[in-house]
């Protein structure tokens, strides 16, 4: 871990949009278990050789708040986590002082049914919660990350410039909710709304799950204008992160894929939300962009994205792989993936917003595909294969050092 | 495939050692129908485009021979992979012009059971053979790769310098045989008399076996000294081809593995050969140790291979590998791999042969690491990741061309 | 085998619907192929030891007919299976007498596209085939067994008694064609009008599909006062096969099981069929059945039918089973099932068809619940657990073999 | 659950030989969970339909003792079980009172090391324990069950007739130990002594485990004329389980079965005691014979068992099932079964006290065939699949039933 000093340090904002989901709860309690030394900082890349003396953010530096639009408290959450096997029991009242600071700092998000305020409003509304959390903690800087159910694929206008319809059923950690399209007029997605206030609010900003984000049209030159560093999208932790080093290895080999078929068994909030057939669309363009990328063309195969209630936060990814050897010699590998989804994305949140946060300290802006590692829909310029995206990190993480 | 010139052009030799094995059979009919462009090159990575113009040689200049110590002739051989499903029914007698060369030019290995010449009489033997087929067929050079089935580790005397005791059962394709150790002196094992007899025959040498061969330390001097280049050992196929992929991508995710627990069933001449102890113990330290090097420590877990003769050719790699993820969270992935054995090797082994021709008549000598890509217990200086293997490949194929 | 008299023997027709199809010609070839002492009658039930002497045909006097769609020539369409490593290599010429005697008895069926006849006219139409089959062979007398592509489910007007719509998209073994619902009355399903024409040329009926057949209910009356015995439906070969002795282990070990979910890859003619999602549907429902009759109750879970072309007639089954132990512990059951479409069902035909036939002769008639243990969709009566099932049927080949 | 009378009623002693272990700790803490209604009784099939009114016992009238050779406190032992997933967190608390009424009853087992007593002398000391046991608990009868670690298989004398060495190194629930066999004469098993010892005490007894308890041939005399009943042996919890609901299905289907391979990859102190290759023979040979029995013919393959402590009580069994179809296409099963060890073992072993006990109260004596559905290696005349199995159980409440 990184040295600490002792005289009084610059603290660092994390605001989470989606604050009280899973995934953020086992940010929240993770950070400040690691921060303890209660638990060893298992996969955290930021916590590994290469990113030491890079003038990331100390861990116990990091202050938590974020949106949510439902109002379970966080200490609460977690013992629901703990109940379902994802957080070590007695863990949530260890750290339960940092547990109700986060708590204290979760703002209500929009749009909520029936909200009638217009996109502008609703923006500067989130904006000023973020900047009044800075302001409030005395922030050298917050980073805005989004860990919110994912929301469905807008269609049509939204894809054409106009702003689309906005709607998420995010049931378990609602940052938005649905309203009538009817009734007013077209809106940005509501990813998109968290993303403008970030960077209105001077924050860097990082996309963690497959919504639209920052990649709606109508935000484009808000982005490229703001000076901040942002990165994205939609993190890999599972089948995906299979996939990016599986992928590889059969093209490396000249081994022809010819049908790669998956099926993912989740429960929790991300189960529901991906029973929706849209948001699940979302999602596999992911899944399947890295196979067309490292095997040079998509082979065939469906990826089915099933809410199976009885495995709450735990997941299980089988995928099948049909290739072709010597001859026409027919082979398959199967791989089955049995994980608990928000500890392998947890880390992976407090990797992105350490090294967002130096990155902004640091000067850059724009797009960061030094961190396609993290994502299944990386920023252009980024490569595929895992291996790759690791060399591109580890570079990354020079450049920071050289920085100092 | 890489342009081939009009003109009388040089002949390559491949001598392969275990020359009537189904590896050795399949990478004789496999050259001959991808040359004749009745199959794709599907598991060449010699026919890629980063290894266009290295100055390869073609396939069509390939010529076969080598040694065993049975006597099935090869069209009856490849007869017998097509019943099992390794090669294409009608695809032999496509192929037999070629089949029937390469059988004239196979010659009874050694020692045979009750073989009373020396070390060096044996050597001096097998060179001869190996210098008469380069001269019956103007061949512009030879390289020389043992295919032959795993030989038993030998102890004691072996390691430390002396000569140790030879013997190999090999059921299938067997180029050496068992002989009493205690009616003679001790004996090097089968696989290093064949590697010291390709030195003196002036040929590069590739161990594509877990056998001992060049690894002898009483042949280091000569291996050394002999101006020519090597390589090996023990071709990376199915299960170790995964974990120089798996295994990396748990380290650089900073996961901590806890047990990788690994069966692997297969039937053929292998899988009777791998039965006996000891020859498994040498594939297995190849196993182990790409784990060991890429995870930095080596985790639980144990490596069965079990000889089920029902499977013939097809070969199972079933891994188990338990880890750890944030905070203690207890996740497993397993692999299930389902190949056939001898069409993962045979392109790889042509690969190889292409490679260290080209490596030969580049004036390279002494042992090759670039070609790490292909084995599980790679030379000194071989990163031990597939990805990084692959870039050294990449790297030296530039060289290569360069070279020209 | 049952013993085979010497004198001239009576012969036993089969009517294949879909008779150009994977299954129907690994039928006749593989019928041929045991009678013939080429291959063991493996997979045959009525081979063993509790069918013997039970008065079943034998297999050397089942002549072959049927109606398709297509033309492909039942010679070609078994070259094709050889290739996709269906059936062995030089099979189908052994037995090329018996392919092509088959081939002669293939009329074409209906509908077709543009088809203006109603359906009594192709009912009649269709029984007029069966019936000169049956003079033309001099049978004693001829079972109908539906082998075709699985057809859409019939929605509203099909369930509610009048005709509904028929259409099937069978790609590879078309014993029906779509036509445009607007121009036409509403018409039965495709598989019922065989069935009706089943029951009006005397003959037996079996449905080894999830298509309608007899199940509709314009077809109850004629069925019940045809005095034929009939059974039915969709054979069970793979996944609800285990399903069918996992779900009694889970119930009878009083394991709670809490989601069962399952993906199935597949090629060929049903993998094509079943991408239509009303075919699916109808597949799935039985195969949700036996685990809802077996465990009391439906568990959480949904089962995939992808089309993956690149398998071919190989299929594979993937099922997960969430299930919860003594105080909560939560286990995981995994199966993988990797099979021959045609090869599984191919033995089960004949032991139907052989079955259904010798129930005729000892003057049975209606539902024959005692051959559940063939069917995912079993006809009323049945026990749903295969041990279960199995007890009924050896009971059944006993009372065969009484009434001799 | 059955009735339980509001009168002084009947107590029921259950006395655990390995009574630390962790299938007798969870057997302790399961059954007051149940009886006080913490938790379903999923997994004990006496708690289901076809038991009810058979007289068993009432779970809460069941009062525990038992021998080991460790002495870590069951609430200590509980909670360990709790950090391992085993038990939920908060039970042991919960249950407290009869976790420490369990704790008293427990006496230490034997032989020792170092221990200079004869077999007779043991036999009555640890008699004499059990009887204590008995009278302090005014227990109307006793059952005594054996859930000690698996001892290693008694070699040559102990087969023969005169006593052979015991030696258990149950590193976790040690209800034995090892002691120099040159200083010493012939001893039974430690397994057959507390068998002896509990038929001394007038003791019904169940061997849970694949040790020879009273299948030593110097006991057959002494349980013949115990007039009391027993019944045995090894638990059938999982990989075997599965095999006895499989085995017989590809009997029923006339599929030929090629080779069935497994591995079992486990931690806990049964990992550990099967490490010695005697231990996991004598467990192998319980999994095999189901094979044999219901598929008629030992198949090719081999059985696993590894030692993986990173696995804790938690363990995965895979299986690989090489089969033939119609024509000879070749087809494929895999299992993999996910399951904790005493959550699995507890509910059975609840079941065999409360039936042993009732068999014992309506005068039944000898072996209990009709327990066979529990045990690998069930008593003679019991049949080998679970379906017949379960049958036969059924038929034996019902018989408990008629004899109230």
């Amino acid at each position: 871990m990184s040295a600490e000093p002792s005289a009084p340090r610059p603290r660092t904002g994390v605001w989470l949009v989606g604050a009280r989901g899973s995934v953020a709860t086992t940010v929240v309690v993770g950070c400040a278990a690691v921060a303890a030394g209660l638990h060893p900082a298992t996969g955290m890349v930021t916590e590994t050789a290469p990113f030491a003396d890079c003038g990331l953010p100390a861990l116990s530096s990091l202050v938590f708040g974020g949106h949510d639009t439902v109002d379970c408290p966080l200490p609460k959450r977690a013992e629901a986590l703990v109940a379902g096997g994802v957080l070590p029991h007695g863990l949530p009242s260890a750290v339960q002082g940092e547990l109700a600071a986060a708590d204290r700092e979760i703002r209500t998000g929009g749009p909520l049914p029936g909200d009638t305020r217009s996109d502008e409003e609703l923006i500067e509304s989130l904006a000023a919660d973020i900047r009044d959390f800075v302001r409030r903690g005395e922030l050298t800087r917050t980073v805005v990350v989004n860990v919110a159910s994912t929301e469905p694929v807008a269609t049509g206008p939204a894809e054409s410039g106009a702003a689309g319809a906005a709607a998420t059923g995010a049931a378990e950690s609602g940052a938005a909710a649905t309203r009538s399209e009817a009734a007013l007029p077209a809106r940005l997605p509501a990813s998109s709304l968290y993303a403008a206030a970030a960077l209105r609010a001077g924050c860097p900003y990082v996309n963690f799950t497959p919504s639209t984000g920052l990649h709606h049209p109508s935000l484009r030159a808000v982005a490229s204008g703001s000076g901040l560093p942002y990165a994205g999208r939609d993190g890999k932790t599972g089948q995906t992160l299979l996939r990016s080093v599986l992928g590889p290895m059969f093209a490396q080999r000249a081994l022809a894929v010819r049908a790669w078929s998956g099926t993912n068994l989740l429960g929790g909030g991300d189960g529901a939300a991906l029973a929706d057939p849209g948001a699940a669309a979302a999602k596999n363009a992911g899944k399947e962009r890295v196979l067309t990328d490292t095997l040079g063309s998509a082979p065939e195969g469906e990826v089915h994205i099933d809410d199976v209630p009885a495995l709450g936060d735990w997941k299980t990814a089988w995928d099948h792989i049909a290739f072709d050897g010597f001859l026409g010699s027919r082979m398959v590998l199967q791989t089955t993936w049995q994980g608990c989804d928000s500890a392998l994305a947890a880390p992976l949140v407090l990797d992105l917003a350490r090294l967002t946060a130096r990155a902004h300290e640091a000067g850059l802006s724009g797009p960061l595909p030094e961190l396609g590692f993290y994502f299944k829909d990386p920023d252009p310029g980024s490569p595929s294969a895992l291996a790759e995206q690791y060399g591109e990190l580890v570079g990354f993480a020079g450049r920071l050092r050289a920085a100092r």
